[in-house]
């Protein structure tokens, strides 16, 4: 029998004894748990950024892994606690969005987290990951099924990130979802709805500079200029080679980018 | 037979090769150690936040635990390597206070760690982490029996954190114990100790600022304005609703707070 | 039979998907491993503060171990993906030098990964760590041997750190080779070259600052003051007493060290 794989993403930094905690309470429940940190490094209450970087690392994990996710502003308000299984996987954390980029577009079902016995007792109101995120995945790895968790459910949150707006025939208005360490500026094109930008001309315009250069690797790009890469996620980049892209441009997460195409 | 846990909770931060030492020695003397980084973002030397962090993470994990914690600006010099059994679960590190708030007012017994055999050879004068700590843990997971590693003592430290003094019948001046990720402003002010704080209008002075208001949840504070909430470890926190209450007040870690109860 | 080992080092940092999706991509191919994140903190591009890094840590890893070193600013160009065995562990990243600190003046064998079946694919040109060395760590934990990953080779990469150069009878100059978290400054002056420094007087000056004084532990130097100490890792450290030398000296990596015995 392998070990029951458990991931963590949340927005509690590493300064805090937060994260420890949630190791804490995991092995409490689930003694033999593999408990990976996915990123404790979300910006604060940034949850479109978790749910961008949880949709980016699930699809590595094997079947039966148990993805906790806490970026949670409105926690102990009325936002519900879910879980989520989708593609033999199972996802566990506030119904705010933070999961949904995961499971749009697949076939999953959703559940109330709200069987009692499963959290941590009091149930305080500012650290659900401790109180019911983190007991939840644990009594999941001991292999207690989802039903009894709570009722199926069918008004969880189900918007998609955004995505680029047709502005014209042949233009888009996109925009800068997430700088990476390296300060590549990756954009909401995904190279799978352009793929014409491999065969035909195009420009892209990020505030005063435009690039017209698709390269294959970091390495090939000039010394001190920008141009667009395939990132490895299949989203379009903008980059510099050995250089931050962020700090050439000066662009933060929420800029616009503009691509024209070009035939 | 479940895996041993131990965790680490230390100063070294992320960019050096400490931590991954620790695991290598852990797990060159106890291969199948299950091995938690609880955080190495201890402010450099600072005693009383690893020893406030610990605090509030050991009572979370399981019975057998293992708990090395290294924040150690003496290292090399009078003072004493120690273990402490307590609660079930076995204390490693400096006798300089940063395991103090973890064993005291509870049963336990301390260990001078002296058996040479059980040291990693030569002992450096400046990591101990490496040559003494992590060792210590890795044998005790290994099922050495505490007795083995040294004698017990009892003139080990036992200074408490500082608690709220009281000033007058019905007020108090505490402090500022720390800051956490989120710029919430944790207080030794404990909700055990000042229950009628749910019940009866009080006042909390923090620099400038005055507060009267004790909300649930983070969510329920207006925005821009700040509040008392009693987190998660019990410990009253002044905070903000998705913002820093550590940059709306200026304030820092010792900073006084002061409580007065109005009935 | 204990869980395979295998460490992670990379310039990836904490706030992206990097770090989660080798660790999903391993346990997929190989469910049980043991992975141990080293750091992930290594600067950008940096190639030789990883391979400093490396070299510092993997001796203290037991036989069998599998270590990935991902420090890559030539990826998807022409430099080859390598395993290396050595001292019982093998060492698997790019062939640019990161890996050569520990294989170097050491018995060894290498080979260049070309076995396309140990791949993940399609292979991207960016993320080489997710494609390429993550999954060979992963199979080579699984037991796959290494002569299934490609021919041995003889011209990778074997250029050492810098030593210090011989500038006259008694003199040396170096230079600094990592700052660690505590602002210690770590030379290129290695006690085993330098035993005399223990036994006649000695001057090392660096920037305006001149020392002469060699101690044991940090305690011991007066506070504000700078000294030497032999470093944990053997090399000599420019250190102050619960302050930085870093600040105080204003020296940073690279920065020229120059010593000389005066007997």
């Amino acid at each position: 029998m392998p070990r029951p794989l458990i991931t963590l993403t949340t927005d509690f930094g590493a300064m805090d004894h937060f994260v420890g905690v949630l190791h804490g309470v995991i092995r409490t429940i689930c003694r033999d748990a593999d408990v990976i940190d996915i990123t404790h490094q979300i910006t604060p209450f940034q949850i479109a950024q978790g749910a961008f970087l949880l949709a980016q690392t699930v699809p590595y994990f094997p079947e039966g892994t148990i993805h906790v996710a806490v970026v949670d502003p409105g926690v102990g308000s009325f936002r519900r606690p879910i879980l989520v299984e989708c593609s033999g996987q199972i996802l566990v954390g506030p119904d705010n969005g933070v999961l949904a980029s995961v499971y749009l577009d697949k076939t999953h079902t959703a559940r109330e987290l709200t069987t009692d016995r499963f959290f941590l007792h009091p149930v305080s109101r500012t650290f659900h990951g401790r109180d019911i995120f983190a007991p939840a995945a644990a009594h999941l790895a001991n292999g207690v099924s989802p039903e009894e968790f709570g009722p199926a459910i069918d008004n969880h949150w189900k918007l998609s990130f955004q995505e680029p707006q047709r502005t014209s025939k042949r233009a888009w208005s996109g925009t800068i979802l997430h700088i990476d360490r390296f300060g590549n500026l990756i954009t909401n094109f995904h190279i799978g709805q352009f793929e014409k930008m491999k065969t035909v001309p195009f420009s892209i315009s990020l505030g005063p500079r435009r690039l017209s250069e698709l390269t294959a690797t970091y390495s090939e790009i000039p010394l001190g200029e920008l141009a667009a890469v395939v990132g490895s996620s299949g989203y379009l980049e903008i980059c510099a080679n050995q250089a931050s892209a962020q700090a050439l441009t000066g662009c933060g997460v929420g800029a616009p980018v503009d691509l024209s195409l070009h035939a």
